[in-house]
């Protein structure tokens, strides 16, 4: 939708500069009355929905006069504008609308990854929630041949996606409701900052508490939210609440707040030297998305975002920064020193020979992706367990890291993928078909080639006596020392 | 146990009549003083049990001089009747005794499949926590052949079990502590209301809260509380518990407070339309605990409760009338279009022919159950599997919906329970027995005819060409427009 | 490090007797004033780490003039002694260092195995971290050869490490940050005060709340965390945090708060009759680590500890004297001989056949541990699996004893060990090395041996027929009684 002209004439605006910050006035914006278009909205809707009514006389919208219809007018132009009584509204609320005021959020939040999410939708290989979980039984208007229902309460919940407009102006109930953080606007936005920002209170303490984030990032492929309540951070959270000062406008960690850091507070809030951002990738210094882990600006170039330009190594500064409020310069390098560990091992013991062999593998495989065992089991070890490790090991949750993290990386990797790579070539290597038997050999030598080298000799009984002789006497030198 | 007569002779009552309903007056009640019988109780026990004292001294029921003998009062020939000191009493109190004053409550409770939990002891099939997992080595005076602690501290303790009192009057250590929801007291009655209200402040605040529901409806097989954790619901409930008026004797959605709702919200308080009930199914409008969803009506009628005459249409307009506290009506349809798709997939694509080739399976198994690989795929997959995508849908918890549901149900269809029963038809195929031979038979034609089917075939690499090619235009035709 | 003689010179004491307790004085301990070498601190501090500034200042530390340089003083033979600006100071403040004023607390907690829990790290066979999961990428000066980043990120941090000095009087990256429970200090000595008194308020409020404990109890092999939020102690605690006094000094069970226990208050927080103890292992009646449950004095003899001669029926009557504030003698009775029941069940049922399978196995594997899929299914067998169905019983999770306990055990026993030992028996029994054809001969009677026996002949659809009519009795009557 987009907003009437009339509507920020700037005659009608009361402009608050914050005494605190030189940032453009338009951050700052409100009305000097309720609007007559949002009285007309109230009059019926504080009986027929209160509870939006309430929790819109809670925000600090109403504390600046931006009423329903601020918000949710349109144009005839819309191609979501519907006729509501006297006025013409669209349902959709889009970044494109909130960027009126909140034209600084907007344009950091559409600098960064969250706005593409929704890209996962036009990926060729994404078969898995519209092919194999799906079917095509959920046909609506939008979708006369049908859509798959696993994607459209799962994936697109979260992801957002490709917001439909009906013949009459609805939204098509396969792709609304949804608040997916990259949904695709009417007017071509991308982006819901309902994702966070829960309407109608658009309470910045609910979006910084740690289960804001969670809402999405949790579960088996991506547990921040499991691995947040784990670390020290997550239980200083839950011990000090009330001190979080989670209300501040400013909220400016060692300032305002001193007891915990949430999600938030590491990824978007202000520092003392940092102003917030909405713009998540600023402080990460690497990508734990794809099957090997990759730096922060090769991702954004992908992605064709501004991050691009922006290297690794200015984003860990950042995050320094942060980290810097609670704990000395050494903890910190020391901290990324570990971290960075796990990334190495990761990529190096399981990531890199892991891919290796599912390339070997293709051409003896069904070629859709995901009918054979195989894919699952290799897909489950970078996408699921080693995004555990990963994740585990950025935020300090030991649990994460390893036991559902390097634990199960490792019994997958040996007990699962190894063998069924070795019956997959075994299978192979008498084929009359002889590029199958090719290769089943190159296949069967690439295996070979793994678990002889020095990350996994162990398996084949084969470890370097230096180094097995080396841990027998740590060992031993340990027990004599710590014996009673 | 029963009350003795003279404690609620209407002389001795202070009947309060709510000014706000016209609820009958029986629900308000209390006594002018308290008993000298409490008083005696109340002597020993505020020392020797002191928080039970306090939490009672916190409860409703103190203030309406309800003490301890009001409820735990027994007469001479209650099975359970025990001498304590000068007094008879019982140590359980079970919804008979409550519903001498809650006698509303209770009606609706027992209305309820919560009243019926214990129905799983006596099924013939209930080996798996009996046989499978336990043994008979828990021997008490109740159960002298013994019984499987894997019941008594598992399964029992959220379903209830018949509580056998022994000939002291004392309670089978096996059957009690229990307050399982539908346990079978020694005066007849089933239901535990301590399963919610827990003892001794029976605190509506609690009973409203989510983790109160969390303590049975959670884990792989019913993640209720996981997914409401997830949920949007969820978050706005911990960022706004300080609105919640979780004390509130009122607590009507959309009057009393606004920010959330917990798990009583939607399924048993109070709108502005309907009261508060304790009957959980009177809004919801599918069972996602079978094999296949069923109608709410048609699992009532099989448990013989009243609800077998009130329609899903009927309970679905209760549940959308909570919704609509905070959401139009758009929205709360489409809503539900998005969730009756989930069911519709489930149901079509791996429900049905899930189950009807376990039939064909079946005269290839060992006879008895869970001594099968088959068997714990096969049970996974409707029971863990089948209802976490069912339950994520109806909560809208994407993450449960998706990587814990259509995901993981996906995955083991394909590449656990698909091997298995081709594996389990090629083994019997060339059997001596014909007819083991017929049924390997059929069990394969049963698999192939499956796999040929159009939910299923992009698994043998058959997809229907105008289906892929569709895809492959959709994919390019995003890729175009929101290339940057 | 070691505190300066100056510092604690009678002279410059305040002790504060506690007019509550007869405990020895050294306990409540102050400064007159912040000394003039804290304040040098400070005055940096105050602005360069805002967070630990103020963190203190919420401290009992700050009220009693205990500043930075109290407990950070090192002498110059400290190991671990660095010059920062002009003062002497060492980064980790050891259990040594904290016993100058808690000194009681530092010998419960060396009594315990909280404080031996490093001892991990020497074992011989902890290899999952080092050599399955990990490799030797992470090369710090302290480590030249290298270590696995797994163990540094995963294993170390609650368990602990030894923290390694380098040449400069830093601490190696890949032994610090680190507050695992058994950490092995510069100085000597064990355990990490830090790892429940977050620093640097060192809030008793903090450590006494469930999360505190939660940072490593939890997940798949101990998730006592899981548990807690699924018991009725866990849904109390929720519904009443703002009646806990978690702020109380005293904090007595019974006394200061009756609405909920939390983890402290069963293990080490005091009661009317036992004063607070570090000592976590007093008041439990089963070791539940090892593959068969054993008595916790059987533990703490092989750790060299005193606890060696306090026998479990002292610590259960230790534990019982806690759950009497709450509950009745004749409920707690019962409970344990519920938690005895799972036990016994685990122990013989599974544990105890498993352990002897897997040795009969041993001659035909891999030597190589967990180069086997039999190593890993026979370790989740008894270390994730069987200790979940352990600990959800003894915390009353009914959940976590079935579903994500007896449940798994008995899933994994039948479907995947048996088979698999069956497998391994059969590859074998034609071997020509006739070392391995015996040792086969030997696993395939062990397992017939174990199928056949009472426990697990149902397996072979050889239940005994006394028990299946009686089975079948007892749910034709049930059924009878209770058919609508």
């Amino acid at each position: 939708m987009t907003s009437p002209a009339r509507l920020l004439a700037p005659s009608a605006l009361v402009l608050a500069l914050s005494a605190l910050t030189s940032e453009p006035a338009a951050q700052v914006i409100g009305l000097a009355e309720t609007s007559a278009a949002s009285q007309e909205c109230i009059a019926c809707h504080r009986l027929q929905s209160p509870s939006i009514y309430e929790q819109w006389g809670d925000s600090k919208h109403f504390r600046a006069h931006i009423g329903c219809y601020e918000c949710h007018a349109a144009q005839a132009e819309d191609r979501d504008a519907i006729r509501h009584y006297d006025q013409l509204i669209s349902v959709i609320v889009s970044p494109k609308d909130c960027a009126r005021c909140h034209a600084g959020e907007v344009e950091q939040f559409l600098a960064s990854h969250h706005s593409k999410a929704a890209r996962i939708l036009g990926s060729l290989d994404n078969t898995l929630a519209e092919v194999v979980e799906g079917n095509q039984g959920l046909v609506t208007e939008g979708f006369p041949e049908g859509v798959s229902a696993a994607a459209v309460s799962g994936c697109w919940q979260c992801h957002g996606t490709e917001v439909k407009v009906l013949s009459t102006g609805r939204l098509d109930p396969a792709t609304w409701p949804n608040t997916g953080i990259g949904r695709i606007n009417p007017d071509g936005s991308e982006g819901s900052c309902s994702a966070c920002h829960a309407r109608h209170e658009f309470s910045a303490a609910q979006a910084r508490r740690p289960e804001n984030c969670g809402r999405c990032h949790m579960g088996p492929d991506h547990p921040q939210r499991e691995i947040y309540e784990e670390s020290k951070h997550g239980v200083a959270f839950h011990a000090n609440e009330q001190q979080m000062q989670l209300d501040s406008p400013k909220w400016v960690v060692g300032e305002d707040y001193t007891a915990a850091p949430t999600c938030a507070t590491c990824h978007m809030s202000a520092t003392r030297a940092q102003p917030v951002t909405h713009d998540v990738g600023l402080r990460i210094s690497w990508n734990n998305r794809p099957v090997i882990s990759i730096r922060p600006e090769e991702a954004d170039a992908k992605l064709g975002l501004p991050g691009a330009s922006i290297s690794w190594e200015v984003r860990r500064d950042n995050m320094k920064d942060v980290c810097s409020a609670c704990h000395e310069d050494v903890w910190i390098e020391n901290f990324y020193i570990q971290y960075d560990g796990i990334i190495a091992l990761y990529n190096e013991k399981f990531a890199r020979p892991g891919k290796a062999l599912y390339e070997l593998a293709k051409p003896l495989l069904q070629p859709t992706e995901f009918a054979n065992k195989l894919d699952f089991i290799w897909f489950e070890l970078w996408h699921h367990e080693g995004r555990r490790a990963r994740h585990g090991a950025s935020m300090m949750g030991p649990d994460y890291t390893h036991w559902h993290g390097t634990y199960e990386l490792a019994k997958n990797f040996y007990s699962e993928y190894i063998p069924e790579l070795r019956e997959l070539a075994e299978d192979n290597l008498r084929s009359t078909d002889p590029t199958r038997a090719a290769a089943a050999a190159a296949l069967a030598e690439g295996i070979e080639e793994v678990l002889a080298s020095g990350d996994h000799k162990w398996f084949l009984g084969l470890m370097d006596p230096e180094e097995a002789a080396r841990r027998a006497a740590a060992a031993a030198e340990f027990a004599e020392r710590y014996a009673k």
